[in-house]
């Protein structure tokens, strides 16, 4: 017998995808006309040629998926982004604003008329409302939600209140309301039966849950187990009860360890007293690692993982003023150190010149150390008992470096300005200053942790400020001491 | 009836798992002993109280699994390391392998016996094989690897041999062997019966992959599918044919985004004949992410992920050689602007002071800029259409926050030094200073992203020279223009 398969999918990258809409509204000078705002929406919509513009537009919109049209509108400018958004049907839109990032949903949301609004709200779905009411921030769009939230049937309800109580980081808040749950006093075949009844399964089902009558979780029944076990046994037979439960109110630290270490693809969130209240899924729990590696990268640089590339302008510069303003503070501070050896620097301006070298590479020392530290922290490698061989390590790094590049520096100045005092102290500048970079290295991160901080927020500034002081003071002191009277 | 179940499985965090180990090992000064290395190692071994206290870890040892145990072999200081290692029955030794990150695999292979090392070989997966191969440095480690490979069955050496063929970015390189297959021409029923009398299924199996009589890939059949489905029917007309499947030489990028836009838990792999070869799982393809968005977050720093905490000295003084070397090559470089000036400087030594502050925040204001493009690129929301408005988003923010902060330091500096034209030469030097620092974000991690180089690796560091050269030399420019004769 031979068999005639449909051509198997292969997968077109994105942008690929896009770019036909991108090219017609390209083209049709769309972007031009709107983000120049020569052309008011109003009119585009209304004259004919644009009609048929849109109209092309919309047929190109029918052939992408929801995350696809996500993608399209966070990466459009602001007036187009808007545009495209507008010529979404209420459902389409609803689907769309789940698989959009917080900072675009507030964005395209914040301009949407309040009766379409409204609309869309009452076709998302009651998981993604509970998250919306937790991240937008605008007064009126938090009323259309609570008029959207009072809407759904109690039960729904009572779901999203619930699931709003719990902290941000805590595994309540990521766990998903789908699940299959049977009761362990049926036998295995009976089970099947009533699983083929259920209509859709939650994306990501790789077991059903057991419970008894009082909803109890009493232990996971795997869908490989269910195809092998006899049709005559009970369920609670069969099934699995040394399986890995989590509680709502654990960390989602705990969860992303365990889905690592034990390769899960599914698993039961229990209450305090063991009712079966949720499912975590490897997607979400992955997702939301995901999401805090950015957030931790970006954060380096005093960035949240929450803004919008094509956002509007004042929003962007008003998001990126703290940070400035901490490194205008530790910069002014740092030159203070300069300011005491202004003197020193007038009776040889080679100082002048040399300073920065000693101070940026104290800085990129120190930075990796941090590195390091944060990493271990992460993995959990860091100790009281192996603390001492990591500072002693990192010490013994740095000097060996130090030593090392610090000739290589100090030998530089030395032949650029004919000075070998000036050579010598360029080099044991340079080494101190490395020392002191990998001490304050392991210290700053360390003392963050320990304070109950996340060392990945701002222990790069601090170190920066210790190292700039520190390359500042060792240098310029060290030469007023040796190079003038 | 009643149903009494076993208390379900809590997650215990692994630092509370692992604390009688380290305890044992701290109490018994084992660490104090081995790392001062005041008594050899043999003499260790020997001596009876030892003995005693080997016994004891080997206890602790004994509850703990391999990834447990992998994760104590990484956080212990050297010579520690290797006596736990030593430890190890080579069964184990091989799972715990299999577990290690790559740096602290080659730490303590190299310091395993020549007989322990092949016994331990023969105990490894062929998968594992493949990969140390890939890995492994070292020469004495790779004749032995061969030579336990050389003890494969046919069709694993080939599987190896295959496996090793691809280039580390390809998903060929990160399938598993491991998979389930039936024929399409089997019924249900039989597809069930030939599932039942499978031992072990593979981990995060979520469907059955049908093929031909040449094993060419026709669907596939969800565990999901195979329960709901009447038993009489063939598997050709259950399974599903739009299913995803994956190229081997395709790019793994590609597998990362299908897997998170369709919440994939597997999928089958082809080669170019449309044969299956292997299979992805959701757990490898986020391995592969979270690694390597960490190795790009220690990138900034020189870092490379495999550096290994606890590791030889010597090991991590040269992994931070080249890194040191640049970044003390581009401040040199920097420097030679300042040197330019100098005169100006002897004649207002606040100069001196007050320029690592605009150079400093050009480098922070850069280094958002690049942090914003990066994220940008890897989400490929970047295109020639919308470029023209991110560039000018960002000078217009840069240009914003530059007269805002340009202000406040030129205010300070004239208050502080008594020097209006001061303050005007330190506020427009700042200002111009960071709409340099936004086009060079911009422009840096593009020209590499357009040379087929990732911008993540190394645009910082050309950012610095870049936004330091130029603020010294427009902040000293405008003062000798404007500030000296």
């Amino acid at each position: 017998m031979s068999v005639v398969p449909k051509p198997l999918q292969h997968i077109v990258p994105l942008q690929q995808k896009l770019a036909p809409v991108l090219s017609v509204l390209e083209r049709l000078e769309l972007i031009e006309a709107i983000t120049s705002r020569q052309v008011g929406h109003n009119d585009l919509v209304d004259s004919l040629t644009h009609k048929q513009n849109v109209a092309e537009v919309l047929n190109r919109l029918g052939e992408l998926q929801s995350p696809e049209i996500a993608h399209l509108i966070e990466m459009l400018p602001q007036t187009l982004r808007f545009f495209v958004w507008d010529l979404l049907k209420v459902e389409l839109a609803a689907e769309v604003l789940s698989e959009l990032q917080d900072s675009v949903v507030e964005d395209v949301l914040e301009k949407t008329s309040p009766d379409r609004l409204l609309s869309i709200l009452s076709h998302v779905e009651p998981e993604e409302l509970a998250e919306l009411a937790d991240d937008l921030k605008q007064e009126d769009l938090q009323k259309a939600l609570q008029q959207a939230i009072s809407q759904l049937a109690a039960d729904e309800r009572d779901w999203i209140r619930q699931s709003r109580s719990y902290e941000e980081d805590q595994i309540g808040d990521l766990m998903s309301m789908d699940k299959l749950t049977i009761f362990g006093t049926i036998s295995v075949q009976d089970a099947i039966k009533e699983l083929q009844n259920i209509e859709e399964w939650p994306d990501q089902t790789d077991k059903i849950f057991v419970i008894n009558a009082t909803n109890r979780l009493l232990g996971e029944l795997p869908l490989s187990t269910l195809l092998r076990r006899q049709g005559s046994r009970l369920i609670t037979d069969v099934m699995e009860n040394d399986c890995i439960i989590f509680l709502d109110s654990d960390p989602i630290e705990k969860a992303i360890t365990a889905f690592e270490h034990y390769d899960l693809v599914s698993a039961p969130v229990v209450n305090a007293r063991g009712r079966l209240i949720g499912r975590l899924t490897v997607e979400s729990v992955m997702d939301y690692q995901m999401e805090r590696a950015e957030d931790k990268a970006l954060a380096r640089d005093g960035l949240s993982v929450d803004f919008d590339l094509f956002g509007p302008i004042l929003e962007g510069a008003r998001q990126r003023w703290a940070w400035l303003a901490i490194n205008l503070i530790t910069a002014f501070a740092a030159s203070r150190c300069i300011s005491l050896f202004e003197s020193t620097i007038t009776q040889l301006v080679a100082l002048a010149t040399l300073m920065p070298i000693v101070a940026s590479i104290g800085g990129n020392t120190g930075n990796q150390t941090i590195a390091l530290i944060i990493r271990g922290l992460v993995l959990d490698q860091i100790t009281s008992s192996n603390l001492r061989y990591l500072v002693m390590k990192e010490l013994a790094i740095s000097l060996l470096n130090g030593l090392l590049w610090g000739s290589v520096l100090g030998s530089a100045a030395a032949l650029l300005y004919q000075n070998i005092t000036l050579g010598l102290v360029m080099a044991s500048a340079t080494t101190l200053t490395l020392l002191f970079a990998a001490g304050f290295g392991i210290l700053v991160p360390l003392t963050m942790h320990k304070m109950g901080r996340d060392p990945a927020l701002g222990s790069s500034v601090i170190l920066t400020f210790c190292t700039d002081s520190m390359g500042f003071l060792l240098f310029l002191g060290l030469a007023s001491l040796l190079l003038v009277k």
